[in-house]
């Protein structure tokens, strides 16, 4: 079963051009991360926007210029053991691939970022049911009129993702993704979508909307997209990011992540 | 009573030259920070080091290059509302002055980092008894034999400040202080000194020993001298950080910190 490969056999089977799906639901109970590749005179002030907005962008790990093996995936390649990445120049998408070794220079420092794959786990654990995985959907994430603290060139407003669930559910996912502060962590809003600039909870800015039953309350977190926006925002003459769903998957297991 | 003052109060004293003294146990519950002001070429490496290793640098704010007022202290100035400045040239201290409003360059990055007397106070309040505050005297640091993660020019050991307590006062405080991840989290080790390279509990190598009982273990918290201990080690041309003691009163109160 995929969901059963180890985190170093998947990136083997990716690296060696036998995997060039998704990776979601694969290697579970592995860490994933968004992947951001940008040139060295950008990356102070990446990191520091990073920095000040922890909960869309949490830092996994931060390597040095013209390094590729991450501390948290030791003997990976992060220039060839994503199934696909993206290619931005000027801020525009410039290409798809499915490695960066031509493209990967010395100067290039990566971001490893934390995604929301790590506490979807442990709300299936805590028995508190996910309704984009039920429906065997992308989560719903919509861009809201809060803006994050900019830094530099970096600006983006918030990007939130989106799961219905009753009250008493609510409670419960907000104390689980608390100690998921390096996966976005507890919720940044819940209730009326209109207080955070969201018109149509049936119409997401990305991914696909699911269905919101009676009695259910949406609860919004904070989105690894905007890590993405802020990226594209700077519009740096190169930037290579995974592209979406084809994440970086390191050796660091879920429960690692949490801060108690 | 100096504690009641509010911090823009007590900000607005050692602007005026009227306030001299260190900062601990003033303008009590509101956060208090470490300064590190470096040149701008240095400040991707010095974020990397704290993002790296977050329990003794934990990062509160920083400040666009040539600028002085934090956003956790709206219309402070960081040339001037500190007490006491050590200012470093080559990694040699050089000297210690009031104010650095000649020092201070367009080209600066200001650093605030937290530091232990917010989870201080919210141990006292959860009615754990804090030994160097009981006998009025400087917490006990040493330096480990565990080494930082390091960043470009920036190394240091972890140093850390110990606080001797019973069994189960201690696993209160491990409780109380994760809350508090911004201003050094739950403690990095318990129990026997030599697992963490410490010969002699009596003599620390920064602060002041204090008494330990019978039946009580020593508790050690990451402490914010490493964060000095690396601004040195890169032998930069210019640094200036706070005196020891005379820290940044911000307008943030302790329990706005925690991250639950």
């Amino acid at each position: 079963m995929n969901k059963d490969l180890t985190a170093s056999r998947l990136r083997e089977l990716i690296r060696e051009g036998q995997w060039k799906t998704p990776t979601t639901g694969a290697a579970q109970g592995y860490v994933q991360a968004n992947l951001v590749i940008l040139p060295r005179d950008a990356a102070f002030d990446f990191l520091l926007f990073c920095v000040r907005n922890p909960k869309p962008c949490p830092v996994l790990d931060v390597l040095e210029p013209g390094q590729w093996e991450p501390k948290i995936a030791p003997g990976a390649d992060l220039r060839t053991d994503l199934p696909l990445y993206r290619v931005y120049m000027d801020g525009k998408l410039e290409d798809e691939v499915e490695d960066v070794m031509d493209l990967f220079r010395d100067d290039m420092v990566s971001f490893l970022l934390g995604c929301s794959f790590s506490f979807e786990n442990a709300l299936i654990a805590a028995g508190v049911p996910v309704r984009n995985l039920e429906e065997e959907k992308n989560v719903s994430m919509y861009i809201t009129n809060r803006e994050c603290i900019a830094s530099g060139p970096f600006s983006a407003p918030l990007v939130v993702s989106m799961r219905p669930m009753k009250p008493e559910l609510a409670v419960r996912a907000t104390q689980v993704t608390t100690r998921f502060h390096l996966t976005h962590g507890a919720p940044v809003h819940f209730g009326s979508p209109g207080e955070i600039g969201i018109t149509d909870l049936g119409a997401p800015d990305f991914g696909e909307p699911v269905t919101i039953k009676g009695g259910e309350v949406p609860l919004f977190w904070a989105c690894g997209v905007t890590s993405q926006m802020a990226v594209l925002s700077a519009k740096l003459p190169i930037v290579i990011t995974h592209a979406p769903g084809y994440m970086f998957v390191s050796d660091m297991r879920d429960e690692q992540l949490t801060l108690f």
